[in-house]
């Protein structure tokens, strides 16, 4: 174990603290580490301490290496300040990946508040875009203007290529409402955004891990509020794969739930949108009798559409497997010269 | 341990099918317990047995009674038919709930795909309103007009007066889009209604409990997706208090959020609503001389506008609570007697 | 689900109680269930209501057959009266076991305090003997004696034939001495027998599955007390295989940790067995030649008995694998001649 | 988070590493943390890097300060060194305390393996006794004799002066026998130690965590092995009580636990033990009286004898606040003069 930090602006107080976990050795199969990035919140007005370190351990726990940002508050920290800080650290991040043995494919962000909304930040109009992002009780639509004026409502800033997320938060938060999450998990559906999300029924904006000496109990502290820590870990194996002995495993799902969001028509289109296109037809004229054969020889009266219908939503891909229909390279190829309009 | 199957509909196959579990004896202190009727999916088309019989055990296990309602499917299941199925149901667990030891006040409905629809309209648009309703990847959009044309779109029914919904579903789900999950939270949250959602990252359509002898496990599977039962579980405590040795306790959540969908204001409401209305500040000067000097003793210079901007969201009754400031009878009703407009 | 009570002896209230769930249909996969006897407790006075059925919701959960036995107490209890009762049920069950799609192979006992006594005496002395036993905070040594004067220590009567065993209790149980569940370890250990167990650091005699609604609460109830019930879930899976859509999978372990007690030798004893007998070194003398040149070639010095000194508690099939070293049939059965005395 | 390594003895390379994390400032409450000495295994042949700083990140999580010996290994090891070491090291410890805002009065110990046999001895014989001992798979019969000859057997040295401790460990470990564990479980049980212990079906030796970056899965690991660690921190909760934003609570269990083991009787004494004292009969005479009336009134044939003689493992002043008997200054005074021999 090394800490090291970085001095990234002094004036500002813009540091990044790096834990960097070891490689090799008793690790056997660890030759790099998947990263994970901090962004405290309190409001574009303070660094918040509870939720810089303690947010720290557990991912350590889950093998990961761990950075904690502190970037500029205050006086200061009008609109791009703080993107340009995240970007100061993941520049330097970058440059010394191979140093500390990171896997520079598997770098996550995660965001508390304010943080939240930088985090939200880095995941949709940085520079350097993370390849997940942890958003916990964050600023992400109109509430940023309460906290800084310049600063882009993130859930509008959302696109096919944004990473994919993790959202938690409390329903009854009575600082930053809980719409955020909600405008959110909106637009990441709309453009189909791979996602999870848990919203607790109740409890104070802030509690950061929920462990007892961060957050006190009140009445209305929802149990299952220290849940997401060990659920946002899942997420992150889930999408990067886990890091074990043997090295990193692979994924369970892409940054797409589908390619419907793609230039190019694929298998891993929805059937919905690949027969609503013509040429998409043409292409794969030779499956589309087979699957007319295969997949309901019961009902020989049923048009294809018909009996696609139920199926719109699933992958072409998907259906395939299911029915053991073989795709071709040569059918891959056709589907995907028919544009996506 | 008692079960007892009443038919309601012979022709169309409706039954209510009762699981009660004993009273008093060695179960001190318990004289009546909270009820939950599952509600099966399958589309309008069918009653799935995967989603009636092992959905009961886990709620017997917290010391429910459970109740399976299987409606009318198939060709006569036009809608309003499986609504009044479930009033038929209701009107016949109300009936007998006394002589069945079951709390009148607290009977929650779970359902599944069409069956969360069913569920939904139960909590909406029902004569019969259940004090909480369990949604799993439920139909509660446009996507309803697939299964039942004329069956109404829960989202639009919400009002300040639905009860608290647990919701969950896969992100992936490619038979009810995530969007329904989506448009719901949106509602409920736009009518200030408690929930408590978790969207799990992936996994299929119709997972019920998500045990292994009910749902098969493939690469997409959420791992995380069975931690749902005992969520649902924990919210059912939070918003109905937790059946122990002694009786229930309290519960810990309101149906709402706040005061702020009140026809008259009290210090329930948000203190941003609340300082909204002019009648209000009136009717509650004396409290606010004592905020005024209490709550910032520090900063003599602030208005109290600005004082409060920052807790705008915060329910008067808490700031008190907070910084010790009583609350008087005559206070409480003087604030009452303020439209909410 | 279907409830059948068979009355086995009506003069003293001997019943079975089975909790039969539905196989085939939408349980694809599931053409027979394992099966589950609840012994409750009551200190052969009486039978405890709150370690019945509260115990039986979890295991149907766990895609179980779940039976509840009501044995003779009070003054006609003496022994063997109640293990006859154990018996008689134990054979209804399996004269049944085919029209109830039961596995007559995984029929697992899990009984309590005094009930944990009588699953302890079918599982060291019965005729019906189970494939597993989870015994809970049981009587198990001479604590026996002030409850039913002539029934047997079950500790002392633990053989190499005795099923894996899942135990637990509370440390500071102030009615059945926690050294009944160690002088049980101790047993099952000497006899080379699998077993899990979890002693939590306190809490009252008789908690159950210490659901609220069971059991209450004081300043001295062990919150991990009910982790109990899942964990005794996750070790029938590991003795019997887990009940799956695909059917049952292979179990993860065998009623024996190893093969020392079995009457000749085999690869499943350890290293430290086989090579104290001349004749299994005979034996098997290629495979000792080939281990010697493989298993550490960077010490050509050592001898085979030093290099086998660290391992001697490996068993030999665990090495082989482990170095990816062949087992031959001839070698099986040539170790399989020669007698472990 | 500040992180400090003493060296305590560079030639053997013997050293303590400190991790350290801050309190108040937004630790609201927290002016000091409980600590943890985690010592790894390595049969005293070498000082594991997998039990080292993995172990670290979830007792930081749970808001301990947490140091890492680092022990004589290898040639030097002969007994008494290791020990010598970890006295070094906690005298470096109770020296800087008050600088680093340590609570020295909840320091705990976890060892593993060959370190578990140290932190057993640090429980038994050394200088410095820790509050509180994790025993992870540990050496504690004679099994030590094949790695340190002249090491004490750790169960051999239990006495009532021990601290709690929370032992686990894998059925199978065909390195360290189970037996080890079992051997400390009834010396424990013997003079009335608190414990908890947590034996797992399966698994490998040395499985520290359990986590997938440090263990590798087999088919013969048991999914529960990594529940220890959150268990653990439970028990120290149990036993120190729990770090919150408003200080320490108050523990649920002491060291020992009755008065059994005392010099003079107290009502901390079981009743078997009180009543089996001629001397202590009179000195609660009045006490005794009250008892007979009040807590079997239905049965006024019973004697004091036959009342008593269900209850005798229940401590004294259990059954008295049981049964809401007030004890006087002057009955528990008369009672402590009394000897329990």
């Amino acid at each position: 174990m090394q800490i090291d930090t970085i001095v990234l602006d002094a004036e500002n107080h813009v540091t990044l603290t790096a834990f960097l976990q070891d490689v090799g050795g008793e690790y056997r199969g660890v030759s790099k580490r998947p990263g994970l990035i901090v962004i405290p919140g309190g409001g574009y007005l303070f660094v918040s301490d509870r939720e810089a370190e303690p947010v720290v351990w557990p991912y350590l726990n889950a093998g990961y290496d761990v950075f904690v940002l502190r970037y500029t508050v205050g006086e200061k920290s009008a609109w791009p300040r703080p993107l340009q800080d995240y970007e100061m650290a993941f520049a330097a991040i970058l440059a010394l990946a191979d140093s500390w043995h990171l896997d520079r494919e598997r770098i996550a962000v995660a965001g508390f508040s304010a943080g939240g909304h930088l985090a939200g930040a880095a995941a949709t109009v940085s520079k350097y875009r993370p390849a997940a992002a942890i958003l916990g009780y964050a600023v992400l639509n109109e509430t940023v203007d309460e906290i800084n004026q310049d600063a882009p409502r993130i859930y509008e800033c959302v696109t096919k290529d944004t990473c994919p997320c993790f959202l938690f938060a409390s329903r009854s938060d009575n600082v930053v409402p809980i719409r955020n999450t909600i405008d959110m998990l909106s637009a990441l559906e709309k453009f189909g955004i791979s996602f999870e999300t848990h919203i607790y029924a109740g409890g104070p904006h802030g509690f950061s891990t929920g462990e007892m000496a961060i957050q006190g109990r009140t009445s209305s502290f929802c149990p299952r509020i220290p849940d997401w820590v060990g659920d946002s870990i899942g997420f992150l194996k889930d999408v990067f794969g886990e890091l074990t002995t043997e090295g990193m495993t692979k994924p369970r799902y892409k940054a797409r739930v589908d390619g419907d969001q793609d230039a190019f028509l694929s298998f891993d289109c929805t059937i919905g949108r690949i027969f609503s296109r013509p040429a998409a037809k043409e292409a794969i004229q030779p499956l589309i009798d087979r699957m007319r054969r295969e997949i309901r020889p019961d009902r020989p009266d049923m048009t294809l559409e018909e009996m696609l219908d139920s199926l719109k939503r699933m992958t072409l891909r998907d259906l395939c497997m299911e029915n053991q229909i073989p795709i071709s390279p040569e059918m891959e190829e056709a589907l995907e010269k028919v544009p996506n309009i």
